[in-house]
């Protein structure tokens, strides 16, 4: 089963109203926003990844969708399978420091045996207070709308090449491992935009997210998604760059009239439609087979 | 790296204040009980399992550790992974079921994909509303105090054991399988108990970590440890009932002067000290090797 059909079969259950029709990476309870992530070993992470890194990651991947509803983190409820004695206490290093560079605290912790030889399994459930009351969804884009995204994309897709072993700096490898939320960046657009969401399984496939979600079509120019000197120097191109995930940048919708208040790159547009569509430099580009994860994972 | 040296080290990390140092089964945050629990293949359910069971064990379990902090579940994050067809599709009618007949709603779900031949890995967040205002703690025992247990323990063990081919009636298999968490006795108990926590790895584990985190010693009286009428016709015998976990009933610590408002087994008490005692009938017997799991898990 797709993550679209089972979806739509959990969609017919009994629903919390925070729920929001589970049309978003988030739901509402109390005014506090709540998001779930779990990274799996071998699908989310590789196996030479430190344990520090996955802890950093862990922690980031899930206040990155804080980040793009405007919510300051609260606190993290960890579950995690204990196994091997140095991994855990590294990993619980890592984490020490993830909280603290994050800003977030320990909510609770669960742990869990696995059976010998499989994957690690980790979860997160993170909550977060809206700062000042604006929560954008991902359906409130308009028609007319200019699409944006802050800071550059690709970067991890290519760290995650340079983990495997292809050539590469290290800083691109520490972005596909130590992926930045944009917690200040997202509180300060939450007001203006009319829709955000994280750039997490690639910047196509997540932008057409937005599009479907808000009963529009999308059109993203290649052209201007923003590469990283990095990038174009290991040789990165805009159409793998943003079809490889794990950005964790954000995307959002914002009237065509109006700058936003932080950093960020106009990639498109939204008009009345369906679908996404490619340009480059204005001309139509062909989409590619695929626009990025269906639910999360390693390319 | 064993459990406890790793919420050990855990409580080392910055906490929120609703962590009450780790010293519970559940957070608490703006008003509500929150509570995380994870499902392994092979671990917390058999391959052989039916899809439906998994999804009722899975929110039942959760449920039951709201139910024994007194409060009524207000909604449930699911964390699932996609896999195979037929049994998503029976797992999300389970699920379906099982919140209607345990009176709760979906606030939001995460799928996730596993590598191929893993073992399923399930999770839900359960958020619950205190009724009334007292929340339990596992600490709040006090020299004195009696220890009670409601219902009967042990079924499910003899459940697992025939879930795995043993003979054996169909109820003690519905035990294991379909747990009844105790949510109305919660209710109607947490005005009145000192302390209490639901019966997850084994009542002599669980009572043990209910006198540790009180700061006392308990003793239980095996002669009173409640079985049911199967669990005698099946053989079982309370040492073994008491260490077989998976019976998620509410164990709870109350003035050995008052009777509960719901039925209940009185079958110990706290006394200075620390750790955990047996007798049966009145004479001191030795304790088992294993209490009970140390984080979940098939025995």
């Amino acid at each position: 089963m797709d993550e679209a059909t089972f979806h739509q079969k959990l969609r017919a259950l009994p629903l919390h109203v925070g729920a929001a029709g589970l049309g978003d990476d988030v739901a509402l309870l109390d005014g506090l926003v709540i998001t779930v992530d779990t990274l799996i070993e071998g699908v989310h992470f590789l196996p030479s990844d430190p344990a520090p890194s996955v802890a950093w990651k862990l922690l980031a991947v899930n206040l990155s969708d804080l980040a793009a509803k405007g919510a300051v983190p609260e606190g993290v409820l960890l579950s995690y399978p204990l196994g091997n004695e140095a991994w855990d206490a590294t990993f619980v290093d890592g984490l020490a420091d993830a909280l603290s560079q994050l800003g977030c605290v320990l909510l609770g912790g669960d742990t869990v045996s696995l059976p010998a030889g499989a994957p690690r399994v980790l979860g997160i459930t993170a909550f977060g207070r809206p700062d000042g009351g604006a929560i954008p969804r991902r359906s409130g884009a308009e028609a007319g709308d200019a699409l944006w995204v802050t800071g550059t994309i690709g970067d991890a897709g290519a760290g995650l090449a340079i983990a495997r072993g292809a050539p590469g700096p290290e800083r691109l490898l520490q972005r596909y491992r130590r992926p930045q939320p944009r917690l200040r960046e997202g509180r300060l657009l939450a007001p203006h935009v009319s829709a955000m969401m994280d750039v997490s399984d690639g910047l196509l496939i997540d932008a057409a997210r937005m599009a479907a979600a808000s009963g529009l079509r999308v059109t993203i120019d290649l052209a201007q998604v923003p590469l990283s000197a990095d990038l174009r120097a290991w040789g990165g191109d805009a159409l793998a760059a943003a079809t490889s995930g794990d950005d964790y940048e954000l995307l959002f919708a914002a009237p065509a009239d109006r700058d936003p208040p932080v950093p960020a790159t106009r990639i498109g547009s939204f008009a009345p439609g369906r679908g996404i569509a490619l340009l480059r430099n204005g001309a139509p580009v062909p989409l590619p087979a695929t626009l990025g994860w269906q639910h999360g994972g390693l390319r």
